[in-house]
């Protein structure tokens, strides 16, 4: 293979000319250049070293350069780069087991996926056959991905190209305390008002209508929200109820990023279904999976799964998988992350006190969000939903990667989920600069 | 990285035991073992070999074992395994601009995939965003994706676990001579009663109503349906007139299945948006793309593109797609495509007719389809649509694959579509098998 671009200008320019980029306006701002990375860094064209302080998407668990996982890569590229998915090959059949084997004791087989949005697709497609129902139940601030199905789980704006909408695609509000229109006493109250809300709206679409009630457990994209004392458990009790496919989608939780294997291990609860990617293979070849339940698994004995793309189960992705579990196994990489979250959740709450534009911090493991308002006793959102013209959050994350912070925003909050692998100090000078710029945030108000 | 399955029987075992596989029923069938390819041919557990004469779902365009492919992706590996789709890395611009400079002339840019589906996902949502409108024409017998955009653009049964369907997602028939209700004079005649049909659906849907019309250039798991001379130059006329965004779906005809870069390059028509995935790197690593207008391009300069997955554009693929597309030059494959698919029809005409059991038999470069009737005058399918209680088509698939001829059929047609490395002499031989096999289906006519 020939590579042409040897320049970051020269890359870029060719970018700009040849490449539609995700989730942006073309024409209006230069892409990033990434050139290499290593552990927690990466660094662009001008050989500038960012802290990658949103592991990529959430994704790069074990940092960049891991040369366990880019070894399993090669080796399975030479001995097996590809095989469709109905054939039972070695590595597919072993990242199964160990997938399984990982889940809560209830899951009894994987479904290979590509990703994590045609997992979210694949869940719900599971779901309606084995119930024969149609009704699927979601969150408004959720992001389950954005292919038609996954995208009309999502309840938040990227929702709105795949519409008009997926008949049946019902969304529900989120325990999202911390904006929450009535005083709670405790978290059992707020989970008592969100689920008595839940369980009156299911009835009123039917009690014999809904197939599947999905949740990221433990919101994700929409800002760290996680959910109060006994909520999870109530939402298995009305799936119970109704006759209901509990989904947890942990496509951004899973594999570690809170402390836990999944971060349903965090609760005591057992979905039916359970969706992941990112990290179990932090990207380095792409694969996600569909997690059912032993009672799910059998079902499809004898009938027949309506569900497969072309690149699904893919060897590299398996390999990348099996090693990836590994690394987190031989290292203890994922009860550092835990003790690791200790420290972060130290800096946050430091942050909070101290910054006027800190409403609110949300934290588990490494897996955390900054809220930031204009005035932290009436909470009023530093930009309003979906309507930042002046891209206000834009700038704050601009200014971060400016320092060397590199980090995305979501409406009014911050993501900060370094890779697991980031050092104490790391994390403390990388958390200087983010105290810094909240400071300049401070006086903008 | 442990492999801890070594023999074929474990493989298969535990494969039963944790995965769910692809369009399957689970319990019935023992999975089939791949333990390695090596050019056309894989094997199995037992050492059996395959002719692969799918090239397995029709995406292997060059074989098992490509060592220039298998190398970009060693490489690329440990270059940079992974970084998000909104940066610029080398190898995403070269590979931006190598397709785009194959495409069309009038296309500008490429938006890069994880894979066929959400390829065509996307350029479903492009169509929306810049026409500003929503429903969506595409045909009965066609597969487009399991994802449910991708899956609501299906016209087959593959679509109906993502149902109740997308609110203005059309179909309308194909122009499949073959069985088509009125006899015509020529391909002219029949083109012109398929567009003039088509012209008024439109037309009853709404002369402002429609983003785009989606079509396999040429139809593929469905039959290799070829579009009678004129039909494609209708279809661009018809969305001249109404504004509608012309969307050929090549994820299974692009990149030299056909014997041309896209199959639109053996028609005169130049459509707004091309979907692809499949031979770009044929399956050794996950990519897939929308190639847009230059018009469509520029539109996106000052919007936002609300698009992309975590995986899109992912850097292996990017390597693996510019290694294959070089190999493709290298070695003037896809011109010896388009001549070995001369002795392919000579071959097939010869089955068509010796075999009682063959209507109809469809090719273009080495592309094709074996249409089975139980009787040639009346063109009876062998088996009814979407209708085959005893298996039919599987045990014909069975016998042929027990003899190593490897492929897989759909309603009454088997696909021949081997890699284009395929040599002459292997041709023949492996066609040999199919007209044993063919015999004997005649015989239980
Ligand atoms: C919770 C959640 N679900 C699903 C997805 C979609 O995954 P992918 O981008 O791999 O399709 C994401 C991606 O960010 C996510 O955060
Ligand atoms: C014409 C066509 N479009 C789209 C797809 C879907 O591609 P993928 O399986 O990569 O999602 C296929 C797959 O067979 C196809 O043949």
């Amino acid at each position: 293979m020939e590579l042409e671009l040897t320049t970051a200008k020269e890359i870029v320019e060719t970018s700009q000319k040849y490449n539609l980029h995700a989730w942006t306006v073309q024409g209006s701002s230069k892409p990033l250049t990434m050139i290499g990375g290593e552990g927690i860094y990466f660094w662009d064209g001008e050989g500038k070293r960012y802290y990658d302080m949103s592991s990529q998407l959430v994704n790069l668990n074990i940092g960049y350069g891991n040369s366990k996982v880019i070894k399993a890569i090669q080796e399975q590229a030479e001995r097996l780069a590809y095989s469709s998915p109905s054939f039972a090959i070695d590595v597919r059949s072993q990242l199964a087991k160990m997938v399984v084997e990982l889940a809560p004791d209830n899951m009894g087989k994987v479904f290979f996926t590509l990703g994590g949005s045609d997992a979210n697709e694949n869940a719900i497609k599971i779901a309606k056959m084995v119930t024969g129902r149609y009704k699927i139940f979601s969150r408004y601030l959720s992001y389950h991905g954005s292919s038609y199905g996954a995208a009309n789980l999502t309840g938040e704006p990227r929702r709105y190209t795949c519409e008009p909408g997926i008949p049946g695609f019902i969304k529900f509000f989120d325990p999202y305390v911390y904006r929450s229109p009535v005083p709670f006493a405790d978290e059992e109250a707020a989970s008592h008002y969100y689920l008595q809300q839940l369980r009156d709206q299911v009835i009123y679409e039917g009690r014999d209508a809904v197939a599947a009630i999905v949740v990221e457990t433990i919101t994700g994209s929409n800002g760290v929200i996680i959910p109060p004392k006994g909520y999870l458990n109530g939402i298995r009790r009305i799936c119970d109820e109704f006759g209901i496919m509990m989904v947890c989608d942990e496509v951004m939780t899973g594999w570690g990023r809170t402390g836990e294997w999944f971060a349903i291990n965090n609760f005591d609860v057992k979905p039916d279904i359970i969706t992941f990617a990112k990290g179990i293979t932090c990207g380095y070849a792409p694969i996600g999976g569909v997690i059912v339940s032993k009672e799910i698994a059998s079902y499809f004995d004898d009938r027949f799964l309506n569900c497969g793309l072309t690149y699904s189960a893919h060897p590299l992705g398996c390999a990348a998988g099996i090693a990836t579990i590994e690394y987190y196994q031989e290292t203890g990489l994922i009860a550092q992350a835990k003790e690791r979250g200790v420290l972060l959740g130290r800096i946050l709450e430091d942050l909070k006190e101290k910054h006027a534009c800190v409403g609110d911090v949300r934290y588990i493991g490494l897996f955390s969000a900054i809220e930031l308002v204009k005035n932290k006793e009436s909470k009023e959102p530093l930009v309003e939903f979906d309507h930042d013209p002046d891209k206000v959050m834009s700038k704050i994350i601009g200014t971060l990667c400016a320092r060397g912070f590199f980090t995305y925003s979501h409406e009014n909050t911050i993501m900060v989920a370094p890779p697991l692998i980031i050092t104490e100090q790391e994390l403390e000078s990388a958390m200087a600069i983010m105290d810094d710029v909240l400071g300049e945030v401070d006086k903008s108000l």
